[in-house]
């Protein structure tokens, strides 16, 4: 590719993104609404408010490829969540349509669009969306607007129902969500490398033992996890009790998102 | 009950729904932006936008049933969309909680959640959703928001995707999407009679021949639909050519809505 | 056929078979353990424990059909259930096996050997067993036995999981499972009738609306209700609140099966 | 339509469809290997055998639409097979793309496509073929050929497997299998009407109770059977025992098909 | 844990988990009809009869974890299979409501439970079962009394459907079914580790290549087998012929007990 | 086996075959329209054109397992496909019926039976055929003529979709579909071994992770794939631009299959 835009280029995932992804295009676009420094050798950096469509239109000026991690990545009152993530996915597509070179789109879709089926059931890419909260409602929205620009306009994506990215397992949880920053980057290069994409669901995680997806819906992607939760698995059990299955932070698949309630005032700051 | 709210009283639906639905009530209160002229018996007026949070809290005090046919029920620009259907709907839920009697809600989805299958596929509940417009987003939004107050807060509600609600089928299409007042009505009546409701999906049509969605996982709700657009069928397909296999608005089960782009600017009005 | 044994002849549904079924068969030959009088033209009468091995041997001398209703027909302390479900269908099949004229049998299973699946699932005949009760596994019990005799011996049964056969429906949840004497009996004659048996789950209800369990995949009986509790419903629901989903009794299929605790002093009497 | 082209149209359905299909066309063309008689007012007549590709061609010339009935209807030695069905249904595609105006096909497929499945066994759409004879294997090949037009060429195709056509059912198997003439020329009807058509299939039988097919996939077309077998019911199964669920003919859906050998040497005739 | 209970100790899985489960509680407390010997370190050693009810309640006196391996292990007559499974299986889980911490039980279900499904056809968790003998239906009976007390009670179980546990395999039947000692421990510790474990069903066996059974379903367990038939293939297979697929021994998943008739006199001993 | 039947034995895999297969019988028998040379130890060479059913039936003559490539085996016209393809397997199958003894055949069927799915579905031993070309409607047929035989006369047989068999993967499509020699002589040795076979379908790719096929419904089978097309992956897809998802050729799982037309004269040659 000439050009790849990484959104949400200045949050933990995009901070990484910025070194594991540069050999997929000639440039790097990186963008954030906060500051993201310097740009390297092969990087644009461009200030911009996902929420905002004019930034969003120049952002995708010349655009062959679009990794979207920009947004709120956690929940939050519905101002910022209808402001970041719904307007902004909108805003991102019809910037696509307009001005992009028609570029294959990864959409950081999140487990919390399917938080409220329970630990003990398996899914894959035909599950039905049950959103835990209101940023999960938007990312079953985002997933939604991906599917339109596909079928109206040709647009290709990659809807990745996110689970951990993170170094590595921070609790229990994690041993089934567990999603390693390599794993992450190698599913992000096969969507930009297999001849026919669409616009398919694949589930972010690498390849834990007590994984709750089941990702061969979307095999002819090529692509398998390396790495493992199971490492750090005894660590995060011994000594544990193994809980009550009754709380919704244990039951379902969402976590604490699917036990909170509904946040009435925004967390300062948002995506 | 003692008191079901009506949204968008006002609309196509609505007015009907006015006659129709009293009997399950002792106080109906009716809803709209628009004016909805004088309470009858039994009655109560308000006018509201249901994009406005502090109107909907008080629309929702004392009620124990809701209708919610308001917000936007066609294709628009995005903004009316965000306002009247991605938050009204939020409102709504949200006002539920904190000001009803944990009521019953009908929430009024639309095919238009699911108008990117093709008119030769079977859909049911567990059929996922892809949407054929930002109206249809906003429907599985809506969807969401449902889910989300039902698994956090015990709060039941029924999701209608409604087809072609009309007096009668007006084009080809609507043979297999039409639903009768009659038949919308008497699975109203079944979503508040039904000793456990849950958070079910229901295609809302007649029972036509052409249809395309099939309710029978839903069937706990004892709802059978007593007319059909076949009584229409020679008239509407007399002389028409079997049509263009490949158009969207053929080819897909959301029709014109399918085949339409992006609309930049809002219509006047809304919902 | 020229001898149908009827088992369990003397109980609610045993007493209705004895007219309906006359016509099956040259002779009937009833047995209970209660006195069930004199016995009619063409009819044998034969007092026997269905728990006594050496008895149901007698009883099954000659028989070349059976309709097997004997047995506790509700919840009950293990010693009873043990007797006269576990142990008698045992005693039922093996005394076909060495004394019967390869009979095809009808055995009484019940919604209880399904109870604790929630009303809000539709069911067919691949959906596992779920009992509700030690009267439900027994009923499982007792279609496992029917598989063992069927792959073992080619001896052919309907299993039945009956709902609630009664002259009317008697409360809100057999608007859903209630089974006319009609459509029972119906539902008997076509398994003596089609060609091929084999060893079929179907479930017993007339044609309700509210119904929850599909026998399409059973279809090859040819078997259709002409009954319906939908005649009771306005009377069911009249005035009756739809009740709390969460009561184990609304909530799932088994009703007050699923509610109740286990029984650790025997009722007197049993089947 | 202008031209609807029947092939065998001398056959016992064939000469019904000359009457009951005037209606679609200003003229029919009906075509078979025997004489056809005169031609009526609207009638062209064209004697051609369908093995041979050039008659073919020629017959196709200027048609929209083909009910295609032609070929052997039996089972039959390999050497007739291969002829009139496996080359023939190839040579009526080649000169439908070559020589017609991209006519709708009504492809006469067959339940000996799918014999092999056992009667107690539900299919539908997506059931793959089991074929029960050479000629069952034939309409197998003759689906596939419809499907390889369609997806390289947009030739759309109604896949019939059709049950037993006839004036009424003469056996007891016809209970499940029976397809009166008027259901089977409604079901043509129908698939000249829809607006986009595809290449589905759909089981032909009329609304039997003992039916094995389930054609909810199919209900897009619309079509609903108005006949059934039931009226025969009594007088096929009076007297006559169950059957012995071992024989083929008994326990599969081909029936007498399925029971059959390999023929080496061929019938006099075929189609 | 504190305490967990071992039934069937002294058999030949019993003897190993022993040692194996030792270091998951502090005590163990071994169970069996036969003399156990000497108890070890941290071990209690009690003599009971499973079908007794109230040494079972003894038995489970400040029990917090379970893994029942008691009761016959193979086909039998009526009379035992009743004593030490049917009844066997009731007492301990009406032990463990009364007189346990709401332990977990680990259920030995066995492969035999789904033994006439044919060695072609690939289960998973939610296939029904279809028992090869008393045997099976009694571990039939068995899970469904785990369901019960799951449902009424809230006591988690998992329900091993065991295939065979052996030091090797005996047999070319066990290159499916067989697993090691170190793989059944394994899945045991993860029905103690998970955090919510439910009521699920597990296949037992080891990660061998010609294996019968889909554990993905209960992929949430995080449990994995570390060994295989496979090391033992040539062995099995070499100057074996290939069998003759139509002996009930070799069709079904059952193998010998699929083709074992009906055992009408008691082995000596049992469970 | 005293004596294995290789057809096809002087093409590509069939040279392959004649090393591989070796240990597998005391005697090959080698066929093939074409010259296959001198006969090496332990092996009988017969020339034979397999459209031929007096020459197929001498070839069978005493045969007990049969490895069927011959016929055509890439695209032609429609005589050459009917004379090798479908008139040839049915030779195979009647000679082996009436002159061999009962031999298990290994039917070399296609990726292009099921070459119209396209690339993004994942297929199983269940999916229904949607062949490619007449080349892969001539491999359905074979698979209806090997089930015929199952079904009518007890004869077992693998069908293998083949992928690519090819010393490597020759282009981006076979990092899907490609199998290795070593991959595809296990997998027949496999059908050789297994106690019973029956007459399953088996996808032929060795472990590439862009696979599209599922075999787990034949896992009994015991066959793993040791090789992958992973090692020629990054060789295969740099610097190559991820494609148009619109071009047959790229959306189809037939790949160029998919694309072509019909072709009207036939490829000199042939199988």
């Amino acid at each position: 590719m000439k050009r790849l835009l990484i959104t949400g280029a200045g949050g933990g995932i995009g901070r990484e993104a910025r070194g594991a992804l540069a050999p997929l295009a000639e440039t790097l676009r990186l963008s954030d609404v906060v500051d993201l420094g310097e740009a390297g050798a092969n990087e644009e950096i461009v200030t911009a408010d996902i929420g905002d469509a004019a930034a969003v239109e120049a952002l995708m000026e010349g655009v062959d490829g679009v990794v979207h991690l920009g947004g709120v990545s956690v929940e939050d009152a519905i101002d910022p969540i209808l402001h970041a993530n719904v307007r902004g996915v909108y805003n991102l597509y019809e910037a696509a349509r307009m001005h992009g070179r028609r570029p294959r789109i990864i959409f950081a879709s999140s487990n919390h669009a399917i938080g409220f089926h329970p630990v003990t059931e398996r899914l894959d890419a035909d599950s039905v969306p049950i959103a835990d909260s209101l940023y999960g409602a938007s990312k079953v929205w985002g997933e939604q607007i991906a599917l339109i620009y596909w079928h109206k306009f040709g647009i290709e994506s990659l809807r990745i129902r996110i689970g951990s990215v993170f170094p590595e397992p921070k609790d229990r949880r994690m041993l089934s969500t567990w999603m390693s920053y390599r794993d992450f980057f190698s599913l992000i290069r096969r969507a930009f490398m297999v001849p026919a994409l669409g616009c398919p669901v694949v589930y972010g995680a690498s390849d834990n033992s007590a994984g709750w997806w089941d990702n061969s819906k979307t095999g002819f992607l090529g692509w398998r996890p390396q790495d493992s939760a199971d490492r750090w698995r005894a660590e995060k059990e011994d000594g544990a009790p193994p809980g009550d299955g009754e709380d919704p932070a244990v039951k379902y698949q969402g976590g604490g998102f699917a036990k909170a309630g509904i946040m009435r005032t925004p967390r300062t700051g948002g995506g």
